[in-house]
This record gives C-alpha cells, sequence and structure tokens, in this order.
C-alpha cells in the first residue's frame, strides 16, 4: 500500500497570485444580449446609455394649481382653461389677470411661466375666479416650473457600461422610453460533491461513518446570487470514474465554473488534482492561506478553444464557503461583467483579540455593526466622537474550518496577518466584505 | 368646473407615526411553511433549530496523516492499518508501536489519541514501517483530532426563529442532516400605475403629453427581493371604474400589499384617495416628508376579515422609489417574518453641505463610501486617524423628486431634519441604507 501525497508537489502561492491567476484566466465576459428593462436590475451593462429625449420634454408643472405670468399683480385671476398631465388644451394663452388650471406633471399652457400652488389659492364663489392675494406679484417665472431637459438632458450618457443595474437605473431607463438596454449574461456554475463518506441530509440511510453534505446546498445558494444557473452535479464519491462522468458532463452542458469539494488534501484518496492534471492545467494547489490551504484551480480547455474553470475546494465546510466567496465569486462576476469583481475592502476596528497563525495568513470571521446614529440628528464630530463612527468587527469565536457556527452571522473576513502573538481589541483591521442578504448588515 | 382639494381634508403625519401606523396593521407574518434546507435561504426561520446530533459524531482526523498513542517514543512506526472517511475498519486497535493510516475526516481507530501529519512521516522504504522522528513523543492526546461534539453539540439551539436564513446557514442544517426548515411565507405584491399621461416603454404610440412610465418596472424590480410574486396589474389611467376593478382583482388574488402612483396628490384627477376612503379605510394621505409628502395608506378588509394593504405613493418617480423603500419595505419585511424590519440606521460623514428644507424634513440621496483598508494591514488607530474610519456620505446632487439621477448609485438615504441653513461637509449624519444589490456598498 503506498501513500501517495500529490499535494506536496504543489509550489504554496499567495492569495493576491492566487486571485491574479483565477482573473487572468477569465479573458472575457459572457456575450451580452437585448434584455427587456424591466428585468435588467442585477446584470452588468454592456453598453453606455445615453438619454434619447429631453426630461421634461416641455416646461411642466411640478404642482397641482394655476398656471400664471410670474409678477402678475392682479389679486383676483380669471381660469381660463385647464392643462391635465396628458390632456392638454393647446389653444389655450395664459396672459396677465388670467390662469389656467394646471396638475402635477402637466405641460405650461402657451403665455404662463409660473405656477401658483392650490393650496396658496381661494376659489371665488359663484365665479370662474380664484383668489391668489400678493401670490403672483411676489413670484419669478420659472417658479414651480420644470424647464425642458431640466431632470435629463438629450444626448447625456446617464449610465455607463460595466454598471450594475439596479430598481433605480429601471427607473431611469424607462422613464426615457428605453424598453431593452445591452447587458451580460451570467456564468453557469455547476456543483459537485467527493467522497464516499459524504451523503445528502434527508438519505434513507448513513453509513457508521458517514457525513451529511453541507457544501453542495450552501455553495448552490452562494453561487445562485452570481449566475444565470447552477448545476448539481451531486456527489462523485471517490472513484475516478464517477468523476470523470460528471466533468465531462459539465463540459457538455457548458458549464463555465465548475466547483468540487473535498478531494484535494493530502490523503491518497483524494483524486481531484491528479485528474484535474491529466484531463487540463492545474495552475495552483496550494494557497497560503487559513482556511483554506488545498485549494486548487485548473483549467479545462474544450473542443470549441473555450475554457471551463475548475475550482478544486477544500472539503471542510468553512474552509469551501471561504474559499467559494474569496476566490470563486471573483471569477463569476468577471465572467457577469464586473468590473471590480473582488470582495469589497474596509477598514474596521476589532472588537476582540485575535490570535494570528505562525504559518499563514488567516481570513478570520466576523460580524461587523454599523457606527449608532439618531434619527435626523446631525453635529460636528470632534476628535473625541471620531471613533465612534467606526464599523466594528466582533469574532465569531472558535475558528477551526470544520466548525460551521464560526460562520453564523459572519458579514466580513478580517484578514490577519501571519505572525506570532495577537491582533488587540481595539485595533484597526482590513476586512473584506462577504456577499450575505442584505438582513445582516 | 370645481377644483376639490381631496388631501386638503388629510392632516399631515410625521413619518415615524406613520411607520408605525403601518407596521402595527401588518398583525401577523404570513403563514410558515416546511421548506427544503437547500432552498430556505431569503426566507426567515420560524422555528428554533436544535442540532438533533453532535458534530463530530465520534473523534476524527484533522489531517491526513497516521492516527497513534500521544508521547509514543518510537522513531519508526509500524502501520497496522488505514481508517479512510467513510470506510473505517473496526478491528484496528493502535498500540504504543503502532499506528493507523488516516484521511482527514476519518474516525480515529480504538487506542489512538491523536494524529501526525502525513508531511512530517516518511515511508520506510520496503517496510510496514513510517518514520517520525521525534513528532509523537513531543504530542499530547487530542492532537489533530477533533472530538465529539466539538463543532456542534447535540441540543444545543443553533440557528434562532427570527433569523434571516443565508448560504452559511444552508450549511449548519445540511451538515445536521436537516433536510426541510418551518420558515415563513413571503407576502405577494401588486403594482399598478395612474394618469392618463402614463404610457409603458416600448408602446407603440406616445402621445404628445404623454410620458413614460418609470414607476411601475421599478417598484417592481424593488419588490422582488421580499415577495414570492409581484403581480403588475399595468396602468390604471384616470378612470375610477379602471381603478375599481384592478383593485377588485388585487383582492381575488390574494395580495398582500398592493402599490399604487400617482394620484395622490392635490389635483382634482386625483382618483386614489377618494376611491380608498369608499372602499376600505384611509390611515394617512399625507406625510411630512420630502419626497413624498402625498403618500397615502389605507387597507381594505376582505369578506374573511383578512386586509390588504394598500400604499398610494406619489407619481414623481424618485418620490416613488423612496417612499417605496422607506414604508413600503418595512412592511413587505414584516410580513415575511422580519423581526426588525426598519431600514438599517447608521452614522457617517458628509461630504458636501446639505441644504435643509424649512417646512419637512428630508432624505438626502447619498452615495456611501466604505473606509480604505491596506490588505492584512493593522494598527492601533490614535485620534489623528479615527476620522479616517468614518463612512462617508457624498450627495448625489440636485434632489429634486422629479430628477432620477438622484437615485444613481445611490445606497443610502441622509435624514436631513426640517430646519433653515444647511448641515456642513464634515458632520455628523444620520443615514438609513437602502436595500440596493451589494455591488454598490
Amino acid at each position: 500500500m503506498a501513500y501517495k501525497t500529490p499535494a506536496a508537489l504543489y509550489k504554496m502561492v499567495p492569495v493576491e497570485e492566487a486571485l491574479e491567476t483565477v482573473l487572468s484566466e477569465v479573458t472575457a465576459p459572457k456575450d451580452s444580449f437585448w434584455c427587456p428593462a424591466g428585468i435588467c436590475f442585477n446584470h452588468v451593462l454592456d453598453e453606455d446609455v445615453v438619454a434619447p429625449l429631453d426630461i421634461p420634454d416641455k416646461p411642466v408643472s411640478i404642482v397641482d394649481g394655476f398656471a400664471v405670468v410670474a409678477g402678475d399683480p392682479a389679486k383676483e385671476i380669471e381660469i381660463c382653461g385647464e392643462s391635465r398631465a396628458g390632456h392638454v388644451d393647446e389653444k389655450i394663452v395664459v396672459e396677465r389677470g388670467k390662469c389656467c388650471y394646471v396638475t402635477t406633471g402637466a405641460a405650461l399652457p402657451r403665455g404662463a411661466d409660473a405656477v401658483v400652488m392650490i393650496e396658496d389659492t381661494k376659489k371665488v364663489e359663484d365665479t370662474k375666479k380664484v383668489e391668489v392675494g400678493a401670490n403672483v406679484l411676489a413670484m419669478s417665472a420659472g417658479e414651480n416650473v420644470r424647464q425642458t431637459g431640466s431632470d435629463m438632458a438629450e444626448g447625456e450618457c446617464i449610465l455607463r457600461k460595466g454598471k450594475l443595474l439596479d430598481g433605480a437605473d429601471v427607473a431611469m431607463l424607462n422613464s426615457l422610453g428605453i424598453s431593452r438596454v445591452h447587458v451580460f449574461g451570467k456564468p453557469v456554475c455547476a456543483v459537485m460533491s467527493t467522497g464516499d463518506e459524504v451523503v445528502d441530509a434527508g438519505a434513507r440511510e448513513r453509513g457508521r461513518h458517514q457525513i451529511f453534505d453541507a457544501n453542495r446546498p450552501a455553495l448552490k445558494a452562494c453561487a445562485e446570487r452570481h449566475c444565470s444557473s447552477v448545476v448539481d452535479l451531486g456527489i462523485a464519491g471517490d472513484t475516478e470514474g464517477r468523476l470523470e462522468t460528471l466533468v465531462e458532463e459539465a463540459l457538455e452542458d457548458k458549464v463555465d465554473v465548475l466547483v468540487t469539494s473535498g478531494g484535494v488534501s493530502m490523503g491518497d484518496a483524494d483524486l481531484v488534482k491528479p485528474f484535474l492534471e491529466k484531463r487540463g492545467k492545474v495552475h495552483f494547489g496550494k494557497v497560503l492561506m487559513k482556511p483554506g490551504k488545498p485549494l486548487t484551480f485548473a483549467t479545462i480547455e474544450r473542443d470549441c478553444g473555450q475554457k471551463m474553470l475548475v475550482f478544486g475546494l477544500p472539503g471542510n465546510p468553512v474552509s469551501s464557503y471561504v474559499t467559494f466567496n474569496l476566490v470563486v465569486v471573483p471569477a463569476l462576476r468577471k465572467l457577469a461583467g464586473w468590473q471590480k469583481p473582488l470582495l469589497k475592502r474596509l477598514s474596521a476596528i476589532t472588537a476582540d483579540e485575535i490570535k494570528m497563525d505562525p504559518k499563514r495568513p488567516e481570513y478570520h470571521r466576523v460580524i461587523l455593526s454599523l457606527p449608532k446614529a439618531e434619527a435626523f440628528a446631525y453635529s460636528d464630530p470632534g476628535a473625541s466622537e471620531a471613533s465612534a463612527l467606526a464599523l466594528v468587527a466582533k469574532s465569531t469565536g472558535f475558528q477551526r474550518s470544520s466548525r460551521l457556527l464560526s460562520l453564523r452571522d459572519a458579514n466580513a473576513l478580517v484578514e490577519v496577518p501571519k505572525g506570532s502573538g495577537s491582533i488587540p481589541a481595539g485595533s484597526r483591521v482590513s476586512c473584506l466584505l462577504l456577499p450575505v442578504s442584505n438582513a445582516t448588515f
């Protein structure tokens, strides 16, 4: 019996180098497509969007009221017609002593240059007049009027290529009558578990030495927010034949990114690395990080020349979760057209002492909390108050890579440099934001 | 012709009171259901989850290597068998002078109490022995071993009722073999636009005085992240009959929250308030806020006694976007079981001077940026450095409620109190986080 240690052959690469290698293999984003403007959010724009018209396209009223000539000295003004949003009487001409009823958003009739709010007027009983007091006399031209192009000007670039679209962008596009835009497609990701010891939760039978698969369901959940679809390849077990079949399936299914978990550490049952060596190109097989040291990255070329990215994540559930977010997510984002695909980095203050690892930089899971505020209060923050404005990073406790509770509520990773000793509580540290649902943060 | 001003009849309520009223009408969250643990993320848990088993359920190896008796003085140790994750030979007993090959996650054979890493050993050629040097002599019991229940203990409550589930929670549940959990359902929301002046982007014909509907598509996009489904009721125009038909449709379709935009301000074409008065109960019809003053909230009771919430949002696209996020989103969240449904409040520092409105508190749209950090750097933040740890709020510019560009990239709202003058740049202010896709923040 031979105890091969395939991983021993790999050079340990720093995380920065690993990320650079991965992103350099994503040579282009997915093809873009015409997407209806109503459902384009969460996609990245593949064109500059230029306003095809002015908003508003003519001077319109900002309020419900009466269109007048600003500076008109009359105290009672005769109503000569009405202009409603969508229904405008083109024959009306407003002059001094006259006004026109207008609703919010309605075009100003000819002659009028300001609008007096309905709240500032009073109908004169049994007449066609309104009392305006000194309101109109004191007005300047343009009051309560939105001028042509003052919200968006025809020809103005309102959204740049590379923008990740959200609800507000949907509003902008639709307001301009733009019904579809070019956006990048999102990648297809496939997820597989390895190892004979793994069974699905809810499986009818579990052997005495088997464990439930935590990784595949969690990675699928994490992949979903960045992908057009996520394929579940199931559990490959520990035989090369099954692994090969599933990888070929992924290649045929036009999967962009294949993610496996388990089978990449030092044991002789760890088939993933040797298989990837044979079938494609392994770019790295060990990364200087904790958790996640056995992280493996390979590419397999299709007959058409296009490459499938393959990430061999460690089997420990915390390691697979951390490496997925740290290294796989940027690849998925770059494929989806993101211009800054890496996790966002920010400064925070530690709430606890954090022990350093002497050999590897560590990604310590923390719960970031926001600096407290009182509603509608503002103040000049003196030096003494300034530190209360920092985000605070609270450790999730014991960080062993099998301890899933270290991920509970975690919304960021503190980047802990390798070293001896500890980072004291109250230190400024660098953190990476985990992509979690917005409840947490 | 009479210019009724129905809105004039309404008392202006403060935002806090409006929110309280809305949330008090959400008397219970949606019914919970059994959800497969693989797809439970983005739902709120309706039960405490207690670990039904220990993880691990027996002592297991943390590494690939050889299970030994800690303190064994032998320098070469005989391999007496192997224990692989999932395949364990129950007959093996390890004693001094002997060891057993183990893979990561495999159970420790009887007698063994520690594991020496494969990297720290060397196979002795043509024998069944490994050289361990002084490694094992120096070991203490438990080294490289995960003890029973040390990651999760049977009976421990690992997730509390009310938790919004995410990828890491999916991992926890599955690791325990839990294949389904009780989660709250999400609400059904319906969205409608009013006004004869409104047409859809992409419409074949647009009248000279018509504008494109920016609200309905944007509100649908915003509603989607909090709802099980979003119903598009189209454009109601300015006739009461059509409005009535659509509202009855929503009532029949089991819509929980109906959102209209437009038709709630002071004009006589503004049908929404009078219709809601007739059909249900209007709780408020004017709110002391900018933008969003005409915001209207009503409930309509169904025959079964259950209520549909109706929000009449203003027609200006910025007003509808802001009021939706500020007031409708908390209602949707409470229906989905969130325990803290309001937008998150935090302190930030203003990058620009912000003018105050003398009459109304204002929600000034800003882009929050994170405090910069250098990767893996940590330091003791002196008083001088502390202010660099604050989030900075940059205004999106001119805040008129028709100017959609004031929403571009905005990820928060500064709560500006009513007042004269300005809040200077560099002030500490209170902000509310907008629920936007994670790219922005």
